[in-house]
This record gives C-alpha cells, structure tokens and sequence, in this order.
C-alpha cells in the first residue's frame, strides 16, 4: 500500500509541470536510429499519449532513416550522395514518399489504439510548400521549404488531436519533393508558433568533446551553437539538428531540445523536469 | 465550354440530396471481394470524401476478406470452419487482428490523403463489447456483439471526421474476438441511430433468382426478406447480409441497402438518386 | 444507367476544386442587369447554396440596379446626375434603402427557402463607416468608406450561414450615405481577407476590344489594368469593377474575377475550373 | 439624475426574470390583428430583440391574418369556408404561400436590423409534416401536422438566433399545405420542449363573460378550459387558441399564456412580471 | 536520475485508468471530519486537480461537518436534535447557509489557484428543489430532496470546469431548506449519470467488524448493504452514507465507493487501481 | 398597469446600448472605499451580473484598500510608507495576499449567487508577470508589470464568465509582489484591448476644483490631463487613477472613465447612457 501511495505522489508532483503547458503546443521531431527498436518506440507514442492525456498539444514530424535506405535497396534503386544530399530522382521520391507513408500509418493507428487521438498529415494535406534545392548541388527532388500551411495542424490539435506529419514538400506545380526532416520541423515550429521544439536523437545531446557523453552541454544559447560549429565542436550529423534548432529560435520558438529518445520515456522526463535532460538550446 | 455548363448543372442537381442526408450519419459496411480490385476501392474512397465534404457524415465498417485467408496462409495457420464459422484460436485471432489493422491503416492514410479527415477505431478504442459465441458451435475467439461503445464514434463524426472501424470486439476481460462484420455493422448502425445502412457486396443486390441479375429485388421489406430465407430464394453469403439489414432496422435505423460495390462511385449513387440501386430493404 | 455514372463521376471531379476552398471565405459582387432575369438569379443562389454546403465560405454583396431606378421614379423624385454620381437627397437615400431591403430579404429568403442558411446584413448591423464623398462633387448623402466592421460578418460565416449585404454606410452620426457596390465589396473583401473576389456583370469579362467578346482577357496583373484604364482599353461602366478589384488587391485579397452572371452557373465554373471562365485579376 | 438612476434600478429589478428564463427556449404565437398596427408590431419585435440579447431563446411562429384575405381578393380568389375552414385549391395555397413568405422576410429583415439575429424558416425548411385534414371536411389542401422536424429549430437557437416561423406544411409527396398556425405553434412548441408558450392576440386573454373585459380570468388549468369550452363560456375564435395551448400543455409544455398583444411590450411584461398578464393556462 | 525515469513510468501506467474515465463525470462527496486536516485537505484538492487536467470530470459536493456546530456554538445557537436530525430553525439556517458558502469560497479558490478552473454553486443556483422533510420528525427547515436542476453542473463540466456544490435546498417558495449531503450527493449523482461516486469518510470503509479495521469489506452489492443494515453489521454514520450509495446506483450510477480521505490521495488511488480501496458498492 | 408598462418600456431604451457593447469586454478596477458600503457592493456586483446578462464581457479588477490596512494592524505589522509607497516585507506581502484573496472568494462568491458565472484569478493563474520594483525607491515586494498572461482572462470571458482579478504578481523566481491595482488594470485593459475601462472610485469624477464637486470635467483627452497633472490642478489620489487611465489609452483602449462608485447602479448608467457620468478620457 506504502508504495502505492507514492505513486499517486508522483502523479501529483507532476501538476506544476502540466499547468505550465497544458493548451501550448509542443513539436516533437522524432526519426533515424530512435524509431528502430520497437521498446523505445512504445515509450515515445505512450509519452505522446500522457502529453495529449493532460492537455498538451504534442505535433508529431518524423523522418524515415533506415527504413528509406531499405526499401530504396529493395526497389533496386542506387544511393548516390552529392554533398551530403541523397540525389533524388522520380523513382527515388516516389520510394520515399511510400516509405514514409508507411511509417506515418503505423505511428498514427497505434497512437489511436492507445488511446489519444491521432490524424496524419502529407503531401495529401499541402502542409510544406517547396521550391527545388538548387543550393550546394542540384540533388533532383529535394525541396527547400518556402510556406508552411498551419491551418490542418492548428485545426486538429485545437480539436485535442495528435497530428503525426511527415515531410514531403510541394512545389507550385504540385510535384512532389523530399524535405529535410529536421528542417521541416524547425520550418513548421515557427510557423505554428509552439513553445518547445524537442528533437529525439541518439546520442545525448550536444557534446563538448564528440567522444565524451560526460561532456553534454545542458543549456547553451543560439549563439554559443554557432560559435560551437565555426570551431568544430558541433560536427557531422549533429550539424542540421542544431541549425535546425537556432531556425525555430529565431522564428519564435521559445526553446529547443536536443535529447536521447533511447532514454525510457525521455520525453516526459524533458517536460516534467525542471532541469530537463540533454541539451537546452535559447535563442 | 458547353459541356462544363453541364457538369455545373449536375453539381446543383444533387443539391435537393445532400440538403436531405447533410448532417445525418450513413453507414457504410465494406469489405470482402469489393474491396480487392484497386479502381473500385479509390472509386468507394472518393465517394465518402465527397459524402464527408456536403456534411454527411459516413461511418465506414470494414471487414478483411481474402486478405485475412492469405495471411493465415503466410503464417501457416491452418482454416478450418464448423457450421460454416472459422475455427479461431488464439493464432488466428492474432493474424486476424494485425490483417484488419493494415487494411485500416491504409484505409485511414487513403482518406487522410484524399483530402478528408479519417481515424481508424478498432479494439483499442474499446467499440464492440462482446461475449464468447456459443451457437451454432463453439469455435473459439468469435464473439457475438453485448454492448457498443458508441460514444467515440459519435465525437468523431461530430468534428467532421469520417470514422474508420474494424470489428475485433473485447470481453470483460479485455480477450480480443473476431466478430462477423456485417453483424458488428448493423449493431452500430443501430446503436449510433445512423439514417441509412449501405451494405457494398459484389453482387447486384439481392435476386430472386440467383442465377440471373436481371431478377434484381429494388425494394422489399424486413417481413419479406424473413419469407425469402425462409423460402430459400435468399441462400448462402446473402443470408448474413441481409440478416444484418433487418437486425439494423429492427433497432430503428430507417433504411438498409445492399448495393454492388463494384460498380463506379455505387455510393454517391445510392445516396444521390431517388429511385436507388441494388436492394432496399425497409422496416 | 450510365448517364448517372457519369454524373456521379462529375460529383468527384470537383472534389480538388472543393478541397482547395473551404473552410476560406469567397465574396461575391452581384448587382444590377445580372439580378433581372429570373432564371439566372435562381442560378446564382443555388450556386451560392452548392458553395456552402460543400463548406466554402461564400460572402454576398448585392447592389439594386434598376430596381432603384424604376422606385425612384414611382416616388416621383426625379434622377440627376454630377459626374456620373447620382445626387442623393434625404428622400432619395430614403427609397434606396428601402429598394435594397426589399431585394435583401428577397435573396435571404430564397437562400433559405433552398435549404441554406442566410442572414442579411445592411445599415442596422453597422458594417459600412463612412464619411461624405467631397470629390469629384457633393452630391448629398454618398459616402466613402472608412471603415468595416467585420466581426457581424466573420461571426456568422464561422456558424456556416451565408451573409447577404447590402451597401448602405452610417456616419459617426448615424446618418445613412448611399456606398458605391462595387467599392463597397472591395473594401469588405480587403477586411475579411477572403480568398478570393468574384465580381458577377452581365459582359463576358474585360475585353481588349469592347465591342468584341472574343477578345476577352483570360489574366491580367492589376498593373496592366491601370495601364489599359490609361490608355482607354477599359472604359465606361467597366472602370469602377476593376478599380475595386485592384482595391481589393492592393489589400490582401488573392484573386480577383469580373465574370458573366449571366452564363448558367458561371459561379461554380469559376470555383470548378482551373482555366475559369471571365477575366481573372492578379496581384 | 434621479430619473436615470431609477431608470438603472428597473434593469436590475429584471435579473431575477431573466435568471429564470435565460437559455430556455420560449415559444411566441403571433399573428392576426396583432401584426396591423405598426406601433404595435415594433413593440413585439423589439420585446423578441430584449429577449434574445438576454440570453431568452424565443422561437416566432405568426401567421398571416388579414393580408392572406387581401392578397386573395386581389388575385380574385373567392374565398369559401366550410365549418370555419377555408377551402384550399391549389391556386388559394399559392397565394398563401406567398404572402406568408412576404410577412415573413419582413419579419426577418426588422429583427436583424434592430439588432438580433433571425433566420426564417418555413416549407423549404420541412419543419412541418403533414396530412390531408379530412375531418370536419375535406376543404382542400389544408393538413394536419403528424410531424416537427425540430432539428433547424434547435440549431438556430443554439447560435442564439431567433427562428422566425411559417406555418406551412408539406406531405410526403411534397406537396404544399396550409396549417392552423394556433395548431402548428403547440405542436412546435410540445416537439421543441420550450417552457413556455405565449399565444398574442387582440383580446384581453380569456374572459368569463365575453362581453366584460373585467371578467379577465387570469390564471386556470388545461382541465378548468375544457369545462369552459363546454358550457360555452369560451367560444367562437378563442377556442382554437385556448385548444392550442391545452395540445402544448399536454405535449409538456409547462405553462401556456394567452395576451393582449395590443399592449406596449407585453411579451416584456408577461415575461417580466410574477402576476403576469392575460391568461395563464397550467397543465 | 534512475529514480526519475522510474517515476516517468509511473505516470504512464497511469494511462489506461485515465483512458477508462476521461470524459466522464466522478462525483465526490467530501465531508465532516476529512475536510479538518489541513494536509489533508490539500491532498483531496490536488486529486481534484489531477483529476481535472486528465480529462475526468469531477464533481465536488460539500458539507460543513464541525464548522457548522462551531458556528451555531459562536452565535449562540443551542443545538437539539430529534431523532438524529438538527432541529433547524430560521437563525440555525441562517448560520449553515453562512458556513456552508464559506467552506464553499475557499474550495473554489483553492482549486482557481492550484490551477484547475473550479465555480462554486449553491442555494443561488437553485441546483436542488425540496420539499419539508416530515418523516421521522418535522425538524423545520430541513428538506428532502423533490429535484435537481442539473444544468448549471453539466454546463460547467462541459467547460472543463470542477461544479463545487453546497447543499442547501429551496422549495417552491424560495424558503431555504438544509439538507443531508449524503442524500443531496446521491440523488446529484443519479441526475447526472455519474460513472462513479466516492464518498469520502474517516473511516477505511464499511467493517465487517465496526471495531476493527482490518474486517474491510473490499466489496459487495447493494443488496448485500441492504442486508447488513437490518442485521446490525452496519451501524451509526455509516448507515446514511451507505444508503446514499444504494440510492445512487438505483438511479443509474455504476460504482459507488465509501473510501478514506484521510489516506493521502486516496482519490487517485480509487480511480487508478484496479482492486481500488476502502469499500465499492455495485448495484 | 401603467408603471408597470413604463419598466417595460426602460428595459426596451437599453437595446441600441447592449447592442453596441455586446460580445465586448470592459474592464472595471474597483476598490477601496467604493468597496466598504454594502449596499453599494451589492449595487455594483448586480451590475456586473446584468452587463454579464446581456452578452457583455465585464472584466473585474479589485484591489483591497481599507481590509489590508486593517488585517495589517492585526497582524500586528506597522505600516511604514518611502514616497508614497508601503513597504512590504515578506510578512506584508503575505497578509495581503490572504486579504486580497478573501475579498476576492466574497466577490466570485456573491456574483455566481447572484446568477453571474464568475471565477477568481489570482497569482495562482499568473496573470501578471513583475520585476521588483525600484523607483522612486526599493520598498520590498512591489512589483512593477512587465507582461501579462491574457490567456485565462481571455477563455473564461469567452465562456461568458466574469473574470475578478486580484493584483498580486509574480516575477520569474515566483516571488510574489504587490502590484498598484490601478496600474494593473491599466495594463490588463491594453493587453487584453478592452472596450472601455471604467475605474468606480469615491468622487465624482475629475475636478478641476478640487473643493467643488460642481467643478467636474465631463470629458478630456489623454493630452489635457497630462496638462493638468502638471499644472497641480490634478493632484494627490487622482494621479494614479488618471495615469492609469492614459496607459490604458496608450496601449489601445478606446475610452476610460473615472465614475462614483458610491452612486447606485452608476456603472450602468456609464454604459447606458450616451452622455455619461464622471469623467471620460479620450486618446
């Protein structure tokens, strides 16, 4: 009974934390590595639904990581890469835009079966608008976000509805374009205006010495992030989610995380903790 | 430009329909071979956006059909059926369970894409409670509808958003049970109060003679359908249907219809003329 | 039977042209010889009926036109005219607002009466503020608008009821002033901020050559429009539509149209078309 | 000074009244020699206006009295009764009709000028349905209300709208009837549930002696009228009306008021008063 | 850091409990000796709390227990009883409406200021209708409860709003009336449709043993509390409380519990375990 | 009779002014001596209800005035003033957040009692955001506003509940502070752009005698009273008031008016009446 007792403690203890932001929205940008192993999985959707449970308007981006790479072996289809950038041609986006919407199907019907309410959003819905990425190299398909749509996002949190998006972009002329995940996450935080972006890695954070977990950074500004990437201390895959980090910032964003979506439940350890945990980016 | 003229025109003559049915729930059981032929399924998905944009507000059942076989197949389950019910252990209702959540999955993304707003319910949103059929023959997890759980269906629906519902139902203690989808259909439909329970099959309606479509039934009533089973001239398949349409009407739902479901956009049909396709059956 | 397939297939052809407008606002200017004909003002409101129930926004100015000619000649006051406006004393603005009213309720009523909802809007709903027109002459009680009073018109679009307007603007002291149609609806769209500005003559559009219908402009820029008022191309009864069309532009409204009322249902073409029909205005 | 204070003093006075009374739904029977005078008829509907801002949802039903025999002389319609009804061909229906529809939009127009919000409904709106009355004598196209479609009503008091209410029925087929507006108003009022239904006419309310307005009964029950119709104490026009209330009082309305509609605000003055005036009739 | 993702997941075990009661309406009746504590007192309000920001819709009903003999005491008020009931004259009234809206003001404003919305109602609201209580004794102005006017209360938990009521009753005539919280909780509870009603007392629950605690009954029928009341097992101030519960679920509602409140959180223990605590009663 | 048709008569003289303020907030800060008369409480408190009535958004700010000296002295704290201001101790603050909270429950209290629908806010919804304040002098916990949260205020108004707000703030250590109530309202009008902003006080209004109420100043502008501070012609407990006034002014708010409180039902006649009472502000 003791024990029992202290769990309905800890719902309790959990009060302030809802109060400071139940009926803002919160961006979780969730992808790659962390969306492998189906027990990490699980925590996250189960946090999303807690989130939703108690009034917070979570919005959803995923990307599709190593279930691209797959499925475009699958399909027979060569990676190339230009300066980092997938070289994208019409067999390759139409793989993409598959895989992704596989992805986005499962997330979506197992939010709903656990409960919350959940609607997923594409290319269907014209939530990212692009122009073709002309800039380091011409990749083929591979969009630069020039609009975001808020108005089916916005319609279905006010509704108490999780909206699950993934990020193909169109252009005018309604071809279809890969988007940058992190990018587009950032591009849709400032366009919706919410008050946290969290992005779900696997690593700790941002590192001061890129082989040290002990050596996360907990809070740093903007600015220090920029500084941080001229010296090199922030390098590689790091690189788009920090930038991606300081774009939501400077549109408006109140505050950005870098955290470990490996961590059981680490995204309701990043909103009911004072502290939070990996890497607290202000603008 | 005169042929335009006329599309416009045909847009205005279905305004004395839509003002009769805006508003009010219709129910749509689909399922079986209707739903294997990809042209036809686009044309029935197409038809509940269009129902979902006048502000009708469709609630579609599905079952799974010859996919639920193949996947039993694949996952060397062997089908055995007493009294013409499937023998169902707790295999079985495992693969059933994940066939159905694909097929709504997809079914769900399909509207979402199209340009609707859908979301799948099924056993996680606790919709059907059932009990253990026993009759004819004891077959294992095969439950028969006790109670529905109408209340999230109808918040749904109340957004303007188009649920989409598979029929695995839940006892007591939350063991999960294959239930008929045409049975599950018209306990809904009943229970939601739903003005209209359109069933889409593959065949023209029902006949009175088997053989030929020309014999197609336009309308009878629910004491005349009990004289045909009896008589024999409704036999096999046809019987659950039709059953599930006087079950339906019997619990207050005003009409029920047993339409072709491979016929283009049979849906909008039925709803947007006077005189109807296939089967009406009426109280 | 296949002529209603086909018609059924037209019912789903306009599901993009749908999607693409509701939920969005569109204003209508629908005024003088395109409202004598009874047959074509039938066809107006049951567009503006098939608008709102596939829940696009639609917003309804009207004018009188020659019905405010012909009560000012029963009344006995005698027409004059300085530069083209018609001067306007106390018992003139007496007989116009009693014209318009009487058309108001005419068109509130028939909306109704075709299973819509509609609301007339007018002077008592204080939604035009004006001061008197000085130049180019004062003619009495015509007035300039200054303001709009939106929220009467944002609150019933948002409840789905179609508001129908007539132009008749108060002064800070309440006096009535007589507003120009044509003004009037660019001033409200710019307000509303609706999507797009529909403008119903009884000409094809803005011809290059007036006395040639096919030399109809299918898009111009409002740039090219001052040049061609410059330059003489648009003329007469023409010039205050697209002044209030480049009005409505210049203040945020996306497209604007100056269509043929007269054409059967020339208002859903426009809206289920890419190409329309008319002449389209762009920023 | 003092008159204005006390002028604020009667405002407060009202709160109780409108405690009482605020969101429930009050059903107005207007018509007849009440509607004539224009002083009159301002009165009535700035009353309706006072009772909508305050939050009282009152539903109008009025009838067309004395210019439904105008309009029939002047269409050259000769009008025939047969035990008190008039005979209804198909051209004195249309001529009904139309001036019903005319008093209406009128109606309509004021309330939303003065301020409130009114939508007319009448047969477009297929709030009544309706058989063939054959009893005392098949007179026509006169029918009996067998149904209320209560769902526009309700939706429009919901919006805090005032539904302005003709009482024209249709039949299954469509075709158009005219009904006792006395008769329509009780079973508008029984199906709608409102609490309490206040008929308007030109007399004082019910009289024990007919002849001496200070024989004002004010106050008795449904059971006390039947006796009263019986012995010939009520008689000639008011017993539709006293009949009227008795259906509504029936149906579970639970109090129903016949008023002098001739007096300065006395829907305020019923409404805002515990004597009240007229006749108040309890189940 | 361990210890915090242990109780990250103890809010997500929570979810299932959560999913089973959000949207539905819990009726708390709070009272006598557990509203004394202080820290005690916090507890119950944080449940509330919880409770609320989850999505449940708890209803809070109130007695005054010792601070209404504390307040008679202070104004010199001598309390008698006759048969268990307060002989409640005008001043004694007068004393327990002062008490009771007092208690009242600070559980609503404790409630604002931990960061649930709470409004408190009482005697002005008119929730509850009585009639003089006559039997066993005619105590003055204590009344038994005729009807409930549960408008205000659903309105208000429509809002996402926590009802806290007082139980103080009018007759027809507007005379205060005191009335037994147990009773009033349980006929509020039956009026509304609670889901569930939870008493909370300062005892573990109903005892098999009054003298000893650990004689618990976890569990039985209505029925069964029936049968323990005639045989003595249930004695003294468990009787009115147990008798409320059986009252509740003879008019629909599912569970009712008799619980500990000085227990910390008890509340959320009852509604987030599975085997819950002190005593539940079925119909 | 007569009378009485003239109160129906007054009710009637309201509508053009309810007309014109309905759906609109106005802010109210009332305190100090207005608040000590019960009487006058009880007049301003109907007020509110009845603005509340008719669809107006009142918006209640309260200071404490005489209670907080008088809980002080209790307290046994002495009250010591730097320029004007109290000095407040962490005792200080303390005592007068428990008087202002008490003060504030009466007034929630009594206005849901009285038929309104009321809720407290407080510094447990962190509507005012302060920074110590530190001129002219650093005299403890005042707080200067630096932002405010119109969220609360904003949802509950929507509701259509009245909002009463006591002025405690917080800064971002959660430390609270005592704000100026006048300065408070002022910037809660601007942020939340109330209609109007009416401060009740116990004067008539500005005087430009201070000795001669004869000498009251109907209207000003924003600019002449800066001119009159200056000029001493304003001087002593009226600076704070104007001042706040001109803030509120500044920042959007389209009138404020300086009012008697201790006259009955004054804050109606500022609303209902065109000419006004005390003093009005203008930009």
């Amino acid at each position: 009974m003791d024990e029992i007792v202290q769990k309905a403690g800890v719902l309790v203890e959990a009060l302030p934390y809802i109060k400071k932001f139940r009926g803002k929205e919160v961006l979780i940008k969730y992808g790659g590595a962390a969306m492998d192993d189906e027990n990490n999985r699980l925590n996250v959707l189960q946090d999303l639904v807690f989130m939703n449970y108690v009034g917070i308007k979570p919005i959803l981006i995923h990307g599709g990581g190593p279930a691209i790479t797959a499925a475009l072996k699958i399909a027979g289809v060569e990676s190339k890469f230009i300066d980092g950038l997938r070289v994208t041609d019409q067999t390759t986006i139409e793989v993409v835009v598959d895989t992704l919407g596989e992805i986005n199907k499962n997330i979506v019907h197992d939010l709903n079966h656990l409960g919350a309410r959940a609607i997923g959003l594409g290319h269907g819905n014209e939530i990212l608008i692009v122009k073709k990425l002309s800039k380091p190299a011409d990749v083929g398909f591979v969009g630069e976000v020039i609009d975001v749509n808020t108005k089916p996002i916005k319609e279905i949190t006010d509704y108490g509805i999780i909206p699950v998006i993934y990020t193909i972009g169109l252009d005018e002329q309604g071809q279809l374009y890969n988007v940058n995940a992190d990018e587009a996450a950032a591009k849709i935080a400032g366009a919706v205006g919410v008050q946290k972006m969290i992005v779900l890695t696997n690593v700790r954070g941002v590192l001061r010495n890129g082989q040290n977990p002990a050596s996360l950074i907990s809070s740093c500004s903007a600015e220090e992030i920029n500084t941080m990437i001229k010296s090199g201390t922030i390098a590689g895959g790091m690189i788009p989610k920090v930038k991606a980090c300081v774009t939501a910032l400077n549109t408006g964003v109140r505050k950005a995380h870098i955290i470990d979506g490996r961590m059981p439940h680490s995204l309701l350890l990043e909103i009911f903790t004072d502290k939070g945990i990996g890497t607290e980016i202000t603008p």
